[in-house]
Parts: C-alpha cells; structure tokens; sequence
C-alpha cells in the first residue's frame, strides 16, 4: 500500500450516495463517497458511524437538530441514532464503520449501494 | 456531540508525540496528535493503524521504505509491520486506532504517552 491521496482518489468516481472503500483498518473500511441533495432517514443499530467532510458542507440531519460539517470536521453518528445527511452542493465525505455496514441501514431501497474498492 | 473541527481542536495543545482523543467510534479511538522530529521504530502486533495527515508533512519509515504522506494523504500502517514516525516541520495527524493502543507499541520508553481527551 502507498500513501492515499483523498483528492486524487474521489477524482475517480462521480456518483453520489454510493461510497467506495479506499483502505481498511482491521475489520473496518475507509470509504469515500460524493453526495448531493437529501439522502433517507435510517439507523445502524450495532456501530457508529464516522464522518469528515473533505469539501463542501454536510447537513446531518437528526431528529432533534442538525449537525453541519464544513471541511475539515468529523462527526459521529452514535449506532442507533436516526439520521439523514443531505448535501445543497456536491460534498466530499470520508466515512469509517466496520466492514459490511449498509449505507442505507434498515432502510434498504433505490439508494442502498454496494461499496465497491477503489483500490 | 457536536461537530468537531480539527483545525480548532489542535489549537488547543501543543505537545509533542502525545495524541490526544477527540471521539470515539465504537472500541476506537479518534486521535490528534502535533508531531516534529523522529519517533522511536515500534510496532502493534495487534492493531493495524491509520494516519491522515492534516498539515505539514510525515514520513513515516517502514524497515524497506518511506511513505510520505502531504496534507490530505491517508496511509494505513499494518499489524505487526515496523515503523518510525518523523516530521521535520511541525506536523498535524489524525490517528485512529483501536482504544487502549500504546503509541510507542512494545518500544516503551520517554515517549510513551498517555492519551487524554480533548473533549
């Protein structure tokens, strides 16, 4: 492995909403992912969930406030905690949860990705 | 919790090779750290671990190697595989491991560290 590049690698791919694993860590994936416009209400019940915005501003929604992320700040979602990111412009997220984590939680539908490797 | 800026939070120590935890996620640890100079060649038998370089710029020596990682530069150290930290400017990281890793791994000595919480 070589040094990451999160610049370099999120010029890869252009979806939004549909996260690429760049690393893992023991049982757990570095992802990065692009999103625009609202994301669903869901929940990972057995594990937080990390974010740190790159570029842009991410809202995260949850049920009794917004948390807003501007580049270079990280939140985490506590496992259990309804949330709902949603992004005005395009944003550039780094994401961090144990492998095999649904994007989507319980919430499976049109916007339930399968975390490809960038690698 | 509430967002976490990196760039304020690391305005709020200045230490040296003493990282100091900024959230958890599950059984890890989100870590800061200032670093400068040469750290001491150890490993984690254990744990793999993640470095994310914030600003400055780390070397870090692997036994065949260097990786150099520049701000926005990821690299995942594996279980096991020894390596040496050094920063010849000021260098500002964000570690994570899981809770409980000894930052000098087996190597203990002056630079053993004992992390504390930022938050």
């Amino acid at each position: 492995m070589d040094a990451l590049n999160l610049t370099a690698l999120l010029g890869r791919f252009d979806e939004h909403w549909s996260p690429k694993r760049i690393a893992t860590l023991n049982d757990y994936e570095v992802k990065l992912a692009k999103v625009q416009g609202e994301f669903v209400w869901h929940d990972h019940p057995d594990t937080d969930e990390l974010f740190l915005v790159i570029s842009g501003r991410l809202t995260i929604q949850l049920r009794d406030r917004d948390v807003i992320l501007e580049p270079g700040e990280v939140f985490v979602v506590p496992r259990g905690v309804e949330h709902c990111p949603k992004a005005v412009e395009e944003t550039a997220i780094l994401l961090l949860e144990p492998a095999g984590v649904t994007n989507t939680g319980a919430a499976s539908g049109p916007l339930t990705a399968v975390v490809e490797s960038l690698g």
